[in-house]
């Protein structure tokens, strides 16, 4: 029996690597799709499945009231759509930017008539429309948009909707991405350590493995401080036993000859906090160091309080 | 029925946190125990429990073949036990320190005719005596000993030896404890972003749990990169692309007030190695730049060629 559910006609704006998959997976699953591309050659596969080509971005935003953009940056966002009318259009901006970048295009969409929602994408072009793939989109901003359209926001890739502040899909998608870089500057240290060693990194990596896994403990300890602003009781291994043993891991970086600069900030930032005040910080989890980082006089809140907000 | 298997008598010098964690295991597993530490007073207790204190490290020494040491750093493992004989013992040597420090202090060892092994603790002293809470050590140096001793060993933690190169446990440990850190620093900086937003570090946790545990894939790929050369083939998310992107990352730290000393080395890094050769390493993996943190000229291998080794 064919599916005869009628299929939400939309627009997407941009057919990169990104643009081209999420492209093929809404035109796999049936939805009438309309593209435009600033170079129109990207979008000769598509139109051969079934695509309208606009030849305008002002015609391809005509074309339907669901808009999604998906392009290089923020600032190409706005060269595509100055000037158009966005009166009762559904604006998704898939294009990466930061929190403050999605709030500013909110305010935008908004003064153009538009509702918006902001996204940051969890997923490479290759794990859109695999969803075994676990790839996902985080979504803020109007919360009536994406219940209206939320199940074509699903056919890509799973879909989070993280809040009505339009910055916090960008900052929780930059959240994950700059911890997975965290995570990436350990490992590669730990496999430059054994470079010309008589030791395989495949023999390493299980034992990584096995041991960031149980590190892992720290995500969830350190939310439950952070929230709590108790960073003392239970500690498992105090600030002042870890300060006191980095300097076993500077040097062994020292003898293997590697640089220790994706290590060293972190040792530093745990002296640092010791340092401050050693007979409290000493007892502390090193959790507490994360409260170095953020400066009370600076970003959004300081801007706001600055701005009489 | 009791259990009257003989167990082994055993020697342990260092008397801090970790080996009063140790000496207890041991004695209560029903093992004859004889100590010594710099401070006595930290004998008391243990001598309550059956201990037998030695005044000197000599006598405790003399007390037995397995002779454990535990103390604060290499330094001190010379000054407890240079001048004393150590003909025929079986030293292990808990105590932290270098590669450089393990492989020295076999040398040492060796000369003065004892066997030895070098460890390294992948524990806290309170898993010690708590096989459930996953601790372990690591061995390397005599594989004679190492089997001769093993059940005396695995009595307050998990045994693994990595091989009869000394410095190896001492390599693993550091290895693990550094990559430990990079996850810590990537971890704190999103928490640092989301601070004084509406986001509770506990709803973040969960998110950033199953996204760590899905890029803990890199482990394992860049094992496998570093094995066969191989940087290019299968590449998910290749360098440019993730050069590209790392602009959003350092102005949402920007934005957010935050301070990017704990995620730039990396981006860094990534950058350095796509500019060295933007065609060639564009397309790799970012595990490619793993290749920049080992100084050719420096280290191991470079001290041993100058050597004439």
């Amino acid at each position: 029996m064919t599916d005869t559910t009628p299929r939400t006609a939309l627009t997407l704006l941009g057919l990169g690597d990104m643009g081209t998959a999420l492209a093929r997976t809404w035109l796999a699953a049936g939805h009438r799709l309309t593209v435009w591309n600033r170079t129109a050659a990207k979008a000769g596969p598509l139109a051969a499945l079934g695509a309208a080509v606009a030849a305008t971005p002002a015609e391809a935003v005509a074309a339907n009231r669901l808009v999604v953009v998906c392009l290089l940056d923020d600032a190409s966002v706005g060269s595509a759509l100055d000037g158009i009318d966005l009166t009762g259009k559904d604006l998704v901006n898939l294009t990466t930017g930061t929190p403050a970048e999605g709030r500013a295009r909110a305010t935008w969409a908004k003064e153009r008539g538009a509702r918006f929602v902001d996204a940051g994408i969890m997923a490479t072009p290759s794990m859109i429309g695999a969803p075994e793939a676990g790839g996902y989109v985080f979504y803020s901003g109007s919360r009536g948009l994406f219940d209206t359209h939320r199940a074509v926001l699903e056919v890509p890739a799973g879909a989070r909707f993280t809040g009505e502040d339009p910055g916090h899909a960008a900052l929780h998608d930059v959240a994950l991405l700059s911890a997975m870089y965290g995570l990436f500057a350990g490992v590669s240290h730990a496999y430059a350590l054994i470079e010309g060693e008589d030791i395989s990194p495949k023999d390493l990596a299980p034992l990584l493995s096995e041991w960031l896994g149980a590190m892992g403990f720290f995500v969830g300890n350190a939310a439950e401080r952070l929230s709590s602003r108790d960073f003392t009781t239970g500690v498992v291994s105090n600030l002042a036993m870890q300060v006191a043993a980095t300097g076993t891991l500077v040097r062994t970086a020292q003898e293997q000859g590697v640089s220790a600069e994706l290590i060293s900030p972190y040792l530093e930032l745990m002296a640092r906090r010791l340092a401050a005040d050693p007979a409290a910080h000493g007892v502390e989890d090193t959790a507490g160091a994360i409260t170095l980082l953020r400066r009370p006089d600076r970003g959004r809140a300081g801007a706001q309080a600055q701005a009489g907000r």
